[in-house]
């Protein structure tokens, strides 16, 4: 894969779960006003490439990776709530943002979904959405809120992987 | 793939096309505001793992999915026509809400889309809804233009299964 | 693949570009209220079934495509800026209105995608996306601004293909 196509599987990686949860709440995605969104998506291909970054994924990486799992999440259910969606509406959304964008890379990189076949990532947003939609309504300031559905999905994925965690396969 | 890999296609099977048709008419998924949505797809994936219904697919299935196709094809032309689109665009838009589903469950599952290259899914419900746009200006109510509608589609299908029919493949 | 499915292949390559950016944009799509997008598509696959074009596509085909390309970059960028979407969203958009149809064309397809691996599609479109953006704010009027953007789209992409030219792979 050349340059280019590094960097548009990026940007569609990185946008397409807010962008989706944003249509299907009948608002613009967030991209649109916000320029910030790009530069930030360019500055991580660059130092990826320019770093020459192409090891197997290691400790930082996956780290990094379920932090985004977990703010895409977090964020995604809060939107929801904000933009009249129900609780189980807005879990959905939750997992959708946090999911979507890895699903479609993966698909126009042609290989096997991640999300489908292996670890438990939808497993642990899924979790932490459910405990951000159940202890919303509860007198917890919203930061609370989010920090504790946000440490959930962290802990939920790390463990998972620790252990090597898998949910049961059909036989 | 596990089984939260399954949940997660039969959601995206049974949402992708009406959640595109009500976008493109500007509207909000259904499936936000109605959550029987998901505990009827999540009912139906217990049904079938508790089952263990791995055989191939059979004669029960297969006029369930018939079924459902029309369900999807007349229902959608209906909430297109509802939702002030052309007769021309509610056509497609019929056929989208029926096909599109299907189709993404085969990119994701990364085989060889059913739609593009066997059977004759998306001749029977254009076939059905081009008779709901030409006979609904009628004096019919609109019970009877989905019942005649969905009952073409079914029909061509079958008749289309039984005998074999497919559409001419390029030599 | 039977001629129902390379119509479709032909419908989806044809107005994805341009109903994503709508979508993004809030606007419903073109082809719901324009029926003759459909009827364009249609005597296009008409006409390229009846003349039995299957050879590798050639220059006549190359240039046709480019000029596509061209068009539809031009005029999503003009879109997106008259629906108030600012000039770097604008670049975007109209990058996007000219490749996502051959992006999934290829995906349905289970090709590799030639946006990602081949070419400077991407490039092109963007080169002349970033020249319309930046001469827009002049006093030029507007058909001598598009003309000026579709040139360079043209001309990039021209020069690219004849000079072998590609964007620097991932060693």
């Amino acid at each position: 894969m050349d340059y280019g196509g590094i960097l548009l599987i990026a940007i569609v990686a990185s946008i397409t779960g807010g962008t989706l949860r944003n249509l299907f709440l009948e608002e613009r995605p967030i991209w649109l006003a916000q320029p910030w969104y790009f530069l930030a998506i360019l500055l991580a291909v660059l130092i990826t490439i320019g770093l020459r970054i192409t090891k197997p994924v290691g400790k930082v990486v996956l780290g990094l990776d379920t932090l985004g799992l977990a703010v895409a999440t977090v964020s995604g259910v809060q939107f929801a709530l904000d933009n009249a969606a129900p609780s189980y509406a807005a879990l959905i959304l939750g997992v959708l943002s946090a999911v979507a964008g890895g699903l479609l890379r993966d698909v126009l990189c042609q290989v096997e979904p991640v999300l489908l076949h292996r670890e438990t990532i939808g497993t642990a947003c899924a979790v932490g959405a459910l405990v951000y939609v159940l202890i919303e309504p509860t007198a917890l300031p919203n930061e609370i809120v989010a920090l504790i559905s946000g440490a959930v999905i962290i802990l939920v994925r790390t463990i998972s992987i620790a252990r090597g965690w898998n949910l049961p396969k059909v036989k």
